[in-house]
Parts: C-alpha cells; structure tokens; sequence
C-alpha cells in the first residue's frame, strides 16, 4: 500500500492532522524540563503518550535532536519506534538533499525497514533539483514510505527564490509539485494516492497548483501562524482530503500534561476531519 | 579570526585541497571492511591518520553516517573531534538548511563549540531562501566558523532550477554567490576572507561569477569527476586563491593503506598550492 493510502486510511478515524514533535529550548524550559538529552528525553515520552493513539501523522523535528549529537539520535530512534509501534504514521522533518550515492544514504537512513531511524515518510529538499532526490524516491516507491518535497513554503524569505518563474512563467514551486503530480500520476489513474508528497504553506496568498498532486500535501502554518481551515481548503482544492495541517505550536503550549495535549489534539482534528475508507 | 583567514592559513603550507571522508557501500567493500558501524569506524580511523596532519580542508560526509543511526553518528563526533585535536579544519558536508528556531538547532548541532559534532565549517542548503539561513551565519561570525552555501552544483539535475533567472537576467546560483559576497563585503573592505563560502562545481560550463565573494569556494567536481586544475582557477578568478577543489574518489581509492593515501593526497595538492601569509 502506498504513503499515500496509508494516510488517507489514518486520516478517516483521526482526523487530517499532522502534530510536530519540536522540542526547543523555550520549550523545554516552559515544561519546566533540562536544556539537556534528558528533558529532550522526556519530553518526547510525553509527546508519545500524547499522539501515539490520537495523530494521524507525527512529525519530529529532527533538527531539535541533532543538536545534542548521537545522543539525541538515540532518542530521536526511540520516539519514532515507539511512535511507529504504538499505531500512528511518523514522518521525520529532516529536509535533507544531495545527490547520487550520499542521497541514496539520507534514503537509506529515513525510509530503509532497517535503518534504525526508519519513518514512515520523510522531508526532503530540491536545491540540487527535483530528480537529485530520485534515491529516495525509489526506496519510498518500494517500501510503501513516504517523501514531501519542499515545494512553496511560508516563511517570507522563501518567496525570492520559490516564486521565481521560468521562461514560460512557471514558479520553481509549481515546477516541484507538477514533477511530483507525474511521479503520483500512476496511482491517481487507479484513483489512488501515491507516495510522493509536497510542503505548502497555509498561508500564501499564491499557492502553486495543486489539483493534479494525487499524492499528500503537509501544510505548516495552521493556528499560531495564522492559517485557518478553509485556507487549508482552498489552497488544496480537489486535494484536500489529502491536505495535513501542521500544528504544533499551539498542541504544544499545553503540554507537559498528556491529558491536556490530547483534549488539544481533539479539538484541532475536529476542525480537519478525515473521510471515510470503503 | 575567520574562517576564511584560518583556511588560507592552512593552505598555505598544506595546499589548497578538500578531501572527503565518504564511506559508502561500495568503498567499504573495496577496502575489504564489513558494511555496518565497525566498518565505518575503521575507514574513519585510517582516513584521520591519512588526513589529519597534510590535508587544510577535511569534508566527512554526514549522510554515510546517518545512514547507521545514533551509533554513525557516535563515530561522527570521534572523527570530527580527532581530525580538529591534531590540526586540520573539517567542514561536515551536511546540506542542513531550515527556519528560525529550527535552523538555529542545525547550527547550534554543527558549529556551537560545545557541540559533540562542532566542525570549523559547514555546508546548508537554500532552497527556503539565502536569509532562511541567517542563524547558521549569524553563529558563524560569532565564533569564527564558516558556511558553505549551495550554489551552482555539479550534477546535470540542478541546472533546471539554479540557472534559472529572474527578472534581471541574474540566475538563482549568481543570488546566492552576491547574497554571499554582501555579507563578506566588511571583511573584504580590509583585505580580508570572511566566513561564508559557496559550493561551486569545477565542471561547469556557465559559473555564477565569483569576483566580488570575499569567501572560501568549495569545488566539488575535480579529478575523477572531469574538473582540473585550471578549470577551478578559470571559474574562480579573482577568488582563486580561495578555491578549495574538493577531490575524494581518487584519494580514497588509494586507502586503505595510509602511506598510499598520504602520497595521493601529496601529489594532488601539489596542483593546488597555497600562497605564503604575511
């Protein structure tokens, strides 16, 4: 079964949401946790208890964790096993790119059964262009996994380069979502979605195109950032059964309480609810 | 002091030359070492004895590492650790590149001194806009560290997005050199490199022009990738002194005997000298 399906299946009970595991020191120090491998530590058993059994789609921020090294590795390991074990999809924001054999090894790292990192899906990045990242394409296409690319995102120093338009007046952003619509093309003919996702924020006023995607689309900036719901909507159009947006922020400020944290993630499921599988 | 004047430090008397440290796969089973995190620690250890007292630049390549997990990542921080305590200059060729709190964990991961993974440089990535990256520069210049930015790459899928040109006629490889180069700008005013290099393929046909950068160029490209020696000072110019080709295949090709290695490494920066310092 694709990324794609695997999603759609996991949105129907709990809802289009993609919660963010962001373990930063401000947040650490609101939790009243260490700015050390131990409050990333528990902070991230907290965030299991939290979305584990409620989040279609976790996503841990890589970044937070490699900051302390092989330590933070080894429990960036532990969140994504137990995340995985525990029955809700992980996809690692790792936004990483390269080419050929060094690509192949970022792929294996993420999305290889084996690999002791292996997630569910994967976020990658196109500077290098849209087929440097082919590696991880293939091994997200055999194994099932998942790949958002970095297409339009929302952070206002990005549109310099991400809305820059070709000769025929096409963005660099639409340009990554059309080269991922063909890599789905195969599975939409079947009326499937397939493993190949974009990231789009909620809160440009241009959005590329996305009504041919056929694949997932993780929106950043819902809630604190100012996205709403039916800015979600209207940005996915006939995706957006397929439009997961990311919150985190928000989810977060209520923690270190599981209880609460889970009210919190019921609450903002319900404004995204998923549709149901036959 | 910078990054750039430590480099141009080291280059003078070592010659201006980046080997890599790439254990992938198929170099693993060519120099007879089994393919999991024994392997990997033995080609690091040999690549650090072979490296550490002739080479300026050192470029371990994360991916290789990450590949293995928490326990790669472990044997990451060793090499780094050792190839800085006995006096070479190591830039992780990581390709990180992120947002606001989240960019500043991947500089904090790869340049805070107190990092278990603290290098003299690393290589980001700006597909999320050259000023995305300002707390990877802004850590930079606070410790005198460096930052190689994508720019213009070797490999022919990069060519559709970095030479594409806005509406001056200027292509997205030529912005990210300039946006470089402006931040450069202060120390070049008193004849000085700055912190903030590029990453510049050897075996391009139309490079941005590099004149005006005031920082470190990383060529990728040179050796068994076609590049040579007067291809990097053609493209590099007036910067040439700052060009660091960055040769890996042939050297490493040579391993696992370390004398070998150190020949190769010889030979190779004889083509790339240094220039005497002041």
């Amino acid at each position: 079964m694709t990324f794609g399906e695997k999603l759609l299946n996991a949105a129907s009970t709990r809802g289009r949401l993609c919660v963010g595991i962001d373990p930063h020191e401000s947040l650490l120090t609101s939790w009243g946790l260490p700015v050390n491998v131990d409050g990333l530590a528990e902070f991230s058993r907290a965030c299991v208890e939290a979305f584990a059994d409620t989040v279609a789609l976790v996503k841990p921020q890589v970044a937070f964790y490699e900051r302390f090294g092989s330590a933070g590795f080894a429990i960036l390991e532990e969140t994504i096993q137990t995340l995985r074990e525990r029955g809700c999809l992980v996809v690692s924001d790792a936004k990483r790119g390269d080419i050929g054999s060094t690509m192949a090894g970022y792929a294996s790292a993420w999305l290889d059964p084996a690999s002791p990192l292996s997630s569910d899906a994967v976020t990658v990045s196109p500077y290098l262009g849209f087929h440097s990242l082919d590696p991880v394409f293939e091994l997200a296409e055999q194994h099932g996994r998942g790949v958002f690319v970095l297409a339009a995102t929302s952070n206002p120093e990005a549109r310099e380069l991400q809305d820059q338009q070709n000769a025929d007046g096409v963005s660099i952003s639409q340009q990554i979502v059309d080269q991922a619509a063909a890599l789905n093309a195969p599975y939409m003919a079947q009326g499937k979605a397939g493993n190949i996702g974009v990231v789009i924020g909620a809160t440009l006023s241009k959005p590329p195109r996305l009504s041919t995607l056929g694949g997932a689309i993780l929106m950043p900036g819902v809630g604190a950032q100012g996205g709403t719901a039916s800015d979600v909507d209207e940005i996915a159009g006939d995706m957006a059964h397929l439009a997961f947006p990311n919150v985190s922020r928000s989810i977060l400020a209520t923690g270190p309480d599981i209880a609460e944290m889970k009210n919190s993630v019921a609450k903002t499921a319900a404004d995204f609810p998923g549709f149901p599988r036959s």
